[in-house]
């Protein structure tokens, strides 16, 4: 019988909780799966449910015997993580993070990198608005995308591994950008999506009977202003100058439209509607191109 | 055997030819569903797809034997049209029409409202962002709100009467409120959501493979980018002041985001999202209480 890969899960949120149920769920690979969460309570419940084969609250003896580690855990926490425990990780294992912006953290984590050990930065584009193990649910990594930002020192065969389980895990695309170019395009397609979504529903105006009056754009447009401040909060802050950035050319944008209605310049209005309606649909012919 | 209740549809677009779909596919009310459309390639398609049972191109006897016309035209054409066949409609019909913005309309309406017709104002919170005939659907009225904003002279059977057929065509609620608090509703729950759709995915830079980064928050906030150009650019501009508003309102809080990112201000940063937090998780439980 193969002998199992040992992956270890650091950080038991949605997830972290989320890989492990999909570790679960696949075939593939026979693995053995090590979680480490400072609370205890998580680490009980994901034992019971089944979730993980083993746990622990520190590392004791999982990060030792780790073929694979998967970091979970938030922006602040990563690179003291990495920091603690540079010397207890396994001689040719596979590192990887999971944190929504790269070049800050690659940059924080490359000098501290641990010897023998293959660090690959990624980013899983899927997740929840809600928060813990309790949503974990294999599922959100369907279909979605992963980035992974390469760095100079990883081994090919490691990159080709790590794609393939991810793939397994159910990802759909598995791409390799550079960690700057990542983090532009997330700034813009994510984070810009956040701030907006948090503004719509922030300038609602007290007393409204909002609840009776929406439809399914308004539902669409704020559903990401539940949002886990915390992690967003860093997020945010670890990509400041990208994602103001991406504010300034929102806000251009946003001001021709209101000059164009203050005006009452029609012309120009069908002008932005017909430029957006333009973009929209070469991206959903681009989206069905790379679904397809 | 009943008597079949004659109703008018002026203008087989999208929204007009879903009324005529939803009117054929419900059995409550014996109905014959007679459309008016300048276009005679439309009507000549809406007969032979059953949609209609019988299409002028413009009106020679449909308006005078119709119990109720709908008027599903774009706001510019609806005055005038109005005005042309005053003369024509039946004596008793009741009007409706389905107008995105109200305030502006009735003012222009009430001054010309023919004789011993009851002319119900209203607004069917549901579309599509394809436009005309063939993209017509009973279903896109399933679950959906209408508003209507009764006028004094509205006869009481005939609100019952029009409010009851509505929810047989699938609406979920159909409420009565003025026609500002409309305006002011529509404007920030619908417009204000259309221009940040319009106004993000024009702020796309070119050169950018965004299509290979997006999830499903970026198509989502999209979605509605693409537009109707000229309609959307009349009930913007006849909502001009209420948009401007709620454009100020949103405005107030994009700030207030983005100098809590530009000084590093974690707290107000925190204090947002979960201000957004809040506001979305009651929106839900509002949601699910309105829709339970």
């Amino acid at each position: 019988m193969e002998k199992p890969l040992n992956i270890a899960i650091v950080g038991l949120g949605v997830i972290g909780g989320s890989f492990a149920w999909a570790l679960n769920k696949q075939n593939k690979y026979p693995v053995r799966i090590l979680g480490i969460d400072h609370d205890a309570d998580t680490i009980k419940q994901a034992l019971e449910e089944g979730a993980i084969d083993e746990g622990e609250i520190i590392n004791e003896k999982i990060l030792q015997n780790a073929d694979l580690v998967i970091l979970t855990l938030y922006p602040s926490a990563i690179v003291g993580f990495v920091q603690t425990h540079r010397d207890e990780f396994k001689k040719g294992a596979v590192i990887t993070d999971t944190t929504g912006v790269k070049g800050n953290i690659v940059e924080q984590i490359l000098p501290i990198l641990p010897d023998g050990v293959d660090f690959i930065f990624g980013h899983p584009m899927a997740g929840k608005e809600s928060q813990g193990f309790t949503y974990a649910d294999a599922d959100v990594f369907q279909d979605a995308n992963y980035l992974l930002t390469p760095i100079e020192s990883n081994k090919e065969e490691n990159l080709t591994f790590l794609t393939d389980l991810l793939k397994t895990l159910g990802f759909k695309r598995v791409r390799q950008v550079e960690a700057h170019v990542h983090d532009e395009m997330i700034a813009f397609v994510s984070q810009l999506s956040h701030v907006l979504a948090v503004s719509l529903i922030n300038s609602d105006q007290e007393g409204r009977d909002t609840a009776a009056f929406v439809g399914d754009t308004y539902r669409e447009l704020t559903r990401v202003a539940k949002i886990n401040a915390p992690l967003w909060s860093e997020l945010f802050l670890h990509n400041k100058n990208e994602l103001l950035t991406v504010m300034d050319n929102f806000e251009t944008q946003f001001y021709l439209m209101k000059q164009a209605i203050e005006t009452e310049d029609e012309a120009s209005l069908m002008g932005l509607f017909e430029e957006a309606t333009a973009r929209r649909i070469s991206l959903e012919k681009a989206d069905s191109k790379l679904q397809g």
